[in-house]
């Protein structure tokens, strides 16, 4: 649809700005620190560098996954693709405080990276070994830039994504409602919500 | 699709790590310095924090609207719809050098901001006028990080996007064959080519 330029703009309060940037592709940082395995999803990440290959998440500081993260100065970050919505939905409203491996308790397996032997997610789609470069506190957040010292993909990735196979969750948001559900689109015009299972 | 767990990787060029990131939504950051009105399209961007309202675009530093807003200091950040897509590539194109308004030489009228006064685009779904908090040289690109000064966006956004009526650009990066062309899809299934114009 083209619009109309007639100039039918309202306010939007700052404090929903982040959600005018949906849908994103969030990716799951994930990391081993002192026999602990976390991870955690980021929706607000970016490619930052060609080269050196550099990579930027932004984190809630307060996070058991990136206080992890800054004690291991390596991490993974992993694709989970549509079919995974689930699991991905479980990592973002668990913490890793007490849990020996977050991964397996939401179902996930997990495999030691080549180049930091830090943990990588079986049923990724792609993923990426990393090195913590520089971290920026940028208001609320803490911007992780990684250098990339490892990439490796399933077939689905030749020299792009081919999306007739695979098929990324796209995060949409969160339902307001009494009952809270995370809300993921895909790019086949499908759309699922995951309720959360602990409500608060 | 679930995948099932065998560990059929194979190792990506770290070159092509950004294309793990795929797809993305674009926005177009607009600015006006010295009497001239630049715009570019920014697949790099992300929202950075709550409070303030912080967001970040990874820009070229060789680009002149990059150059422009280095001097401004003051900056648009607009979202375009599926709809636009060709003049979305006809700005990535295009160099802001020697053009008194890129945007209106694209096909897109602009009107000028309340806080700021710099361009914003007519035909966005959405826009942001945002000041200079810092930027950061991160390899290749430099990221700039917006404070959000205001926030409008037409009836398709309320507290959310109501996504069965705003149908966003999902960047999917470029064909590689001798007719290089950009790849946009929608959320509805969609998917179009648009060659370049200027083929290099």
């Amino acid at each position: 649809m083209r619009l109309n330029t007639i100039r039918e703009w309202r306010d939007i309060e700052t404090s929903k700005v982040h959600r005018l940037f949906y849908p994103q592709v969030p990716v799951v940082v994930t990391v081993e620190f002192e026999g602990q395995i976390g991870g955690m999803p980021a929706i607000w990440c970016t490619p930052l560098s060609f080269d050196p290959p550099l990579i930027g998440v932004a984190l809630a500081p307060d996070h058991k996954t990136f206080k992890m993260l800054m004690g291991a100065r390596t991490f993974g970050i992993n694709w989970l693709e549509y079919g995974y919505a689930k699991e991905l939905a479980r990592l973002g409203e668990t913490s890793a405080n007490g849990l020996t491996n977050k991964l397996t308790s939401v179902g996930l397996k997990t495999f030691k990276g080549k180049k930091t032997t830090q943990p990588l997610i079986e049923q990724s789609s792609a993923n990426l070994e990393c090195r913590l470069n520089q971290n920026y506190r940028v208001g609320t957040h803490e911007l992780v830039v990684g250098e990339v010292l490892s990439a490796s993909a399933r077939s689905s990735f030749d020299k792009y994504w081919n999306f007739t196979r695979y098929n990324p969750i796209l995060y949409a948001g969160t339902t307001e409602n009494k009952k809270k559900a995370w809300i993921f689109m895909s790019i086949r015009g499908k759309k699922t919500k995951i309720p959360y299972t602990h409500t608060d």
